[in-house]
């Protein structure tokens, strides 16, 4: 029986969402509860793709398979009655044996918030990135655009990463919004490349702030070298908010 | 010289704020801070009560005398760069040697959060009390009503504690106020005793919960007896938010 269920956790207190060696991670935690509910079997699950270390999930998609006779309805309160406070599902359904948690995607919206104000929040900073500076909401507002479409978004992908291969994808949303003192920035799109938002941001910001112009965007993207664009953004602001499987 | 200090704090990862033998206390981070400014001399500070294990503060007030030549501008400085990330000072001015951040308190303002959804909000499990039940907001606003003026609070009093003497507070203010799905107590008054915020939260709550009703609060205030209260709601939604010295 294959289920996919969407959780959501607070990354502050994990190494990131993939398994590894050491640290804390979603991951680990996640099968270490489902081999315990199956007695010490491996339970291996699959996410629609990994979130870094201090980045957030409010609607992270995962599948794994199971052989227990468990009623749908049930695992969502079997699961969180298991794991820590930080890691919430909120939903679990039986799906296809071929519904597949990362190939099936359609796509994926992140968001990212920032605190702009003259004092910091104590209580968000792990949740929300503090920025002192004053911005120019539509400049940023204006960036926003040139994101959207199909791009090759090589400028704005950790020049570290081990991903070879296409940095093509295209964004069908992009954009910020203002609440009181809060900002939002929304980005939906078909795939996302390592580091990709937060480097967005940290370069959004940087047109916010006046250090670089609306059209720099454009500029940097055509550039195709990460060392045109800006700063990361710090992980604390961002969240991975929803993934779409179309009619899956 | 006498220095007085507004701070902030996060009362997840302290157990509370009066220094102990164990236990990581915001009494103990500042002194053992201050120490190290003063090449190890101990310097004690003074605060205007203490704040249970999982309380935040956003307004607390403390005094400290130091014979350090700091200009009164960088001692708020000087203290952030020390203090770990859940400890904020927020302000430092110089005081009259006489200020006593204890025995001048005039008021005090508590407040409680509450979050009312059918879903809990991972980010916010440390810093909002989740209630998944209908509440019933009038009958709660009702009920604060019989808490203005000046009563014998010992009903809402946790019976163990050590203090002994008047339990006479006088409230100048009780409200509930509701934003979306957030609802927030605010309470001030001349004083409180030991768990009154969290002890009349609960009874609140019943209230909103249709438990009880709103005469029940004026009953119990009567009784001077604990076991007549409803349960200490949980410290983590409770903040210790302003402290008032008059023209001090």
């Amino acid at each position: 029986m294959r289920l996919k269920a969407i959780i959501s956790y607070d990354g502050t207190y994990f190494s990131g969402f993939q398994i590894q060696p050491k640290g804390r991670t979603v991951q680990g935690v996640l099968e270490s509860k489902l081999a315990k509910m199956h007695k010490g079997k491996p339970i291996r699950i699959v996410a629609s793709g990994r979130t870094d270390q201090g980045v957030h999930a409010v609607g992270q998609v995962i599948h794994f398979d199971s052989p227990l006779q468990i009623p749908e309805g049930n695992w969502k309160k079997a699961l969180n009655t298991m794991l820590p406070d930080d890691i919430l599902v909120k939903e679990v359904q039986q799906v296809s044996p071929d519904f597949h948690a990362r190939f099936d995607v359609e796509t994926k919206e992140y968001r990212y918030f920032i605190l702009q104000d003259e004092e910091m929040n104590l209580f968000q900073r792990h949740y929300e990135y503090f920025v002192r500076e004053a911005l120019d909401l539509e400049a940023m507002q204006q960036a926003c655009q040139y994101l959207m479409g199909t791009h090759d978004f090589t400028s704005f992908c950790a020049a570290n990463t081990n991903v070879k291969g296409e940095k093509v994808r295209t964004i069908t949303n992009a954009s910020f919004e203002k609440t009181g003192n809060r900002l939002v920035f929304r980005i939906r799109g078909n795939g996302f490349l390592y580091n990709m938002v937060r480097i967005l941001v940290g370069t959004l910001l940087e047109i916010g702030k006046g250090k670089r112009t609306v059209e720099d965007l454009s500029t940097i993207l055509e550039a195709k070298d990460r060392s045109k664009a800006g700063k990361t953004a710090p992980p604390h602001g961002l969240y991975l908010w929803e993934v779409n499987y179309g009619n899956r």
